[in-house]
């Protein structure tokens, strides 16, 4: 692309860092921010730059939060004997909105991807483990993504409790509810019959 | 969406005011941004407060440039007496992609679309009609979308250019090359075969 406007391009090439974002998609987000008023442009900037700037993570489950322990940490009322270890805050609130948990989270900051350079060290799987060995905690629950990566996660974390007293369980993997089984792919497909359940589970739920 | 932070909330908020941002996207990207360096980001927001303050436009055909007098307007190679008629800096990067047209551009700004506020004062017109009336301009080109606006706009400026001395056309309009005839729409189609070629134009160009 040949731009006429240095300042432009620099803009443009800035937005097409995001992830998902062609140049043509920041060409367009750089122009509709062009024809807003500058004070508006201001607000979108110094939102984040305050938010990089002041974020803080809850102390107890590295979830994003203003205050030094977050809502659902502190919430009484939470079964604090059950930990869902997730990715990032998009799955706490994904599982939020189901209103059917009532643990506790432990949220890791990613997943472990030698490619992308993040090893354990970089996620929170020490402070996952001290809080194993407090005792509290009487069942884990893995809920990371079923890739390579989040497989290997699993595992290492899984390895890292073996002679801790702590179930370890993972969500179940299965057939969408409304998709068709002739388009399942087969893995899903072959852990749904090996992992069936007794037909009363699915009307009691 | 419930965000456990009032931070994060903002910058979510502010990133899906722009076009075909949803609250997901807005989300992903805001997470994105907050897993690098923060001097990575103050580059990004810098990127964009510097745009929008420092922004110049050509003072003749009023596409952004950093220059007074755009390259294009000022390369002498290039034919002053046809003058197409664009909506904003994309057309203008799109047309000179094709490599095919060699004559001037005007940049609108915008077409014509009382919904948003957008009437024909908010628009480059004025200085269009200066242009023509100055005598060097023989063709103007419309190639503005063939939308309601767009074509409320270029009739617009037909009406003002009546009476004036300057030849006025629009790109043409057919089927796509590589577009299969079952698939076009019946306007597209119908306008395609009223404004039919001799098969030699088509094997010469």
């Amino acid at each position: 692309m040949n731009f006429s406007s240095k300042l432009l391009e620099q803009a443009v090439e800035e937005f097409s860092k995001l992830p998902g974002i062609g140049k043509k998609t920041a060409l367009r987000l750089v122009l509709n921010l062009l024809n807003r008023e500058t004070a508006e442009v201001s607000r979108f900037t110094s939102a984040l730059n305050n938010l990089c700037e002041q974020i803080r993570y809850c102390r107890k489950c590295h979830n994003i939060s203003d205050v030094e322990l977050c809502q659902i940490c502190s919430n009484p009322n939470r079964n604090e004997h059950i930990l869902c270890v997730v990715e990032d805050i998009r799955d706490v609130m994904a599982i939020e909105n189901t209103q059917q948990y009532n643990g506790l989270y432990h949220v890791l900051g990613g997943v472990i991807s030698p490619m992308d350079g993040i090893g354990p060290q970089q996620l929170k799987i020490e402070t996952l483990l001290d809080k194993v060995k407090e005792g509290t905690v009487q069942e884990i629950i893995f809920a990371l993504s079923t890739t390579m990566e989040g497989d290997t996660t699993n595992y290492y974390i899984y390895k890292k409790m073996k002679g801790l007293d702590v179930k370890v369980s993972t969500i179940a993997r299965g057939i969408a509810i409304g998709d068709e089984l002739e388009y399942a792919d087969e893995i899903t497909l072959g852990r749904s019959i090996t992992n069936r359940l007794p037909y009363e589970n699915s009307i009691n739920s």
